[in-house]
């Protein structure tokens, strides 16, 4: 027997529910891997995350990046070079210690937590002169960190899909346009194409990667309020560069040491934010361009010209996969079973063909974010598709935008910030150097997190810190994290 | 100072250096990462490997196949399950032992050398019923193997790049259907597409894969004469649903077990072969489709005019990067450097644009394969790239497919057999079952492997076994091989 699907979580309220019944329900991940934190992903989130990264690569392509597959393992000797990194990743770590039948390795591999002592012994290798850069670079391959925190899937897990740019520059101020050109590209990727809102910033000193001058990142807004960092940007000037030994000759024959940036766009958490910012109490919404599927055909079958109607189903199917990804469900389940499934899994069109329509030569076509019906011609079909595609993601994006701003808010007092629930709270505040430590340790003791300043406008403040009352220097953001 | 670049060496005569050295003039991988056995893939492999991909995946998604994303790490005690999968594999292993500051894990974690055992675990939990098949599903992946034959890069390396298919059905007539499509998908993708010609056959029951009740395997023959296995599909029958419990009620409610097949192109490996079949003593030459950059382009500049011929190539490239992965060489190579340069690196279609070009608004175009130039009138250049592209291919294949058959011959005697060099022999032989083992194994004192039968034609033998002169059963086919 078909299984009956009535999804209705209301996601706003219960937006942990929602979310965990979704991954199982819509088929995108499995959990039951018999190994902690690592799960299972599913077609119907593989089909969407292999065209985002498709878009991605594509756009770092056009940037003047150039793919590489690196080692997923990392020899231990590499990896404890830079003293700040190792410190900060070594909890993280899994190791490769032995092969075969339980043989020692003669050295420890750690399996990439992320790639920095990977790259850089080969950009020592590899750079020689000024003309060799800028010199930019790029991964897409999944790493594994023993993550402590609860994980969620998409969201944190202990293997994860991401891309990781690294880009060396023979000056500091080339290094810094790139952590802009990052951010530009964040922007172009996730608001245009996914329909994610971010603000990006510049993190504080005390939440910087180890082993970075400045850390740069953007800031999602999940349902529940809490914020996802997306992708961020580390300017790690010379410190690796001197940490193995990336050096070239400068105009003047002069040995200098490369500045290195390095960027990290994670697939799979930038998954978590967009279904879970278009999704509504019905089901996933995907955009039409990274859908798994973008159209869904089912066939109205009522024993009245069946045949006809798979066969005009399927040349439908055929002809509509030249373009689009495409899929026709002819299982035995019932019509009504099918509509709630596919909703349920965010397609963004579906197409519907019974004996009415056969016989007018025309189709049913249903949008998802609307949950608009119209019937189309087919020879008006394609381009009624082409427009309905365009018109859903721009309506995501539009929606998503408004609910962000509406999200932003000032607050001037600390009484007022330990009130707020579920907002980005814009703030005066003393410093984001090492000066500003101890008032962000009081707001973390409730459960609040200072995001950084932002770096694509400057906000000045108009008052004073929220926490310590002094002459405030800057803007914050503040909010809970995940 | 550029660096010149004359590659030129006889790869008919010494095919080793020359597969040597053009993966390292070419950048198509680095071998000096400090892993034994792991290296980088750099971008003129990266960028063909990706193609690849995508290529294979679109095949199999239009053959039924849905793609997942599986952990890369598989217990210790899931690996044990299958008994003699565990013995053919646990040499090759891989182990995570370990995280953080050296801390046991609970479990040893085998890195995935093959992902049988973590697929099939699933497959438990997912199907239930005959109308859940056929159920078929693959990954892209790279898997990890401590070989203990010398590695070479592509074509043995202890990290390589694959796709591997995972097929459950309700029947076994289905499962050995699914083995011919798996051949015809080969054939579809490694032949037409990449050009490379093989023989698919079924492998002597003592060169199965470790699980197996049969398997078949296409083999390509390198320019050293020595055949290179190619995809291989395993018939794994009961064997393994019986050890993971993959089950599902029939048509009349009983509970049967699965019949499973499996598939592994390993695209890293078809590159090696690819490379190899279509390399000149110049250097690479790839087909179009596949190529990392399938046009280049190179200014002449002399002087005269170069700002506005710079401003033309960068026009050029704009429009025809619409349509190809086009790259434009402005580098301050001399523009004869580049010439060599890009030749060796194979990009099909060169476009050369100078002065005179400019002038009668017309440009240069350099073909790889046959190393013909022509003038081309810039109106007329895309329709001229896009037939110059499909007639490159084209040739490619014809060439290979007449070397390919150049290569095999028909040997009738042991005498002669031991005589042969460089090529595949067509041997009357007396079985590939087990009573076949013993022929086998003094063919192997020869350096030679018994590679199968054909399953595409029914050879029959004319005589008596090469080996043992009893009446041969069968036709195999034997070769040195990697």
């Amino acid at each position: 027997m078909a299984k009956k699907v009535t999804f209705n979580i209301d996601k706003k309220k219960d937006f942990s529910t929602w979310y965990t019944e979704i991954v199982k329900e819509a088929e995108l991940a499995d959990l039951r891997y018999n190994v902690k934190g690592f799960l299972v992903f599913q077609p119907m989130s593989v089909l969407a995350m292999e065209k985002m990264y498709e878009i991605y690569e594509k756009k770092l392509q056009e940037k003047g990046h150039l793919p590489y597959w690196y080692p997923s393992v990392i020899p231990s000797s590499n990896f404890l070079t830079e003293k700040e990194h190792v410190e900060g990743f070594s909890p993280d770590v899994f190791w490769v210690t032995e092969y075969g039948n339980h043989q020692k390795l003669e050295e420890p591999l750690a399996l990439r937590p992320t790639s920095e002592t990977a790259f850089y012994q080969m950009f020592s290798l590899w750079l020689r002169s000024y003309k060799d850069m800028p010199f930019k670079t790029y991964q897409r391959a999944q790493v594994w960190r023993n993550e402590t925190k609860a994980t969620r899937p998409f969201i944190r897990s202990r293997e994860f899909y991401w891309i990781e740019a690294h880009n060396a520059f023979s000056s500091l101020k080339e290094a810094e346009k790139q952590v802009k050109e990052d951010m530009e590209t964040a922007k172009e990727v996730l608001h245009d194409r996914f329909g994610i809102p971010f603000l990006f910033f510049k993190r504080p000193q005390w939440d910087k990667f180890p082993g970075a001058v400045n850390t740069y990142a953007a800031d999602a807004l999940m349902p529940d309020g809490k914020v996802l960092q997306q992708p961020s940007t580390h300017l790690l000037g010379q410190n690796f560069s001197k940490a193995f030994d990336v050096k070239f000759k400068d105009k003047k024959g002069k040995d200098q040491y490369a500045f290195i940036t390095c960027y990290g766009p994670a697939i799979s958490r930038i998954f978590a934010s967009m279904i879970s910012i278009h999704g509504d109490n019905n089901g996933l919404v995907f955009p039409f361009e990274v859908a798994p599927f973008q159209i869904i055909i089912i066939p109205i079958l009522l024993n009245k010209n069946d045949k006809e109607i798979i066969r005009k189903a399927k040349s439908l199917q055929k002809k509509l996969s030249k373009k689009y990804r495409v899929h026709l469900d002819l299982t035995d389940n019932k019509f009504g079973e099918k509509f709630y499934q596919w909703e349920m899994k965010g397609i963004p069109v579906r197409i519907e063909i019974g004996p009415k329509e056969l016989s007018k030569n025309e189709v049913i076509l249903f949008r998802r974010d609307t949950k608009t019906k119209k019937n189309v011609k087919i020879n008006l079909l394609q381009k009624e598709i082409e427009k309905t595609g365009k018109d859903l993601t721009k309506n995501l994006i539009e929606k998503a935008d408004k609910e962000f701003k509406n999200n932003i808010i000032s607050i001037s007092s600390l009484s007022e910030l330990k009130k707020m629930k579920g907002k980005f709270a814009h703030v005066d505040f003393c410093s984001i150097d090492k000066d500003g430590e101890k008032c962000a340790a009081k707001i973390e003791k409730e459960g609040l997190e200072v995001r950084g300043t932002r770096i694509d406008v400057n906000e000045k403040p108009k008052g004073k810190c929220i926490v310590c009352g002094k002459e405030a220097k800057i803007v914050v953001y503040i909010a809970k994290s995940y």
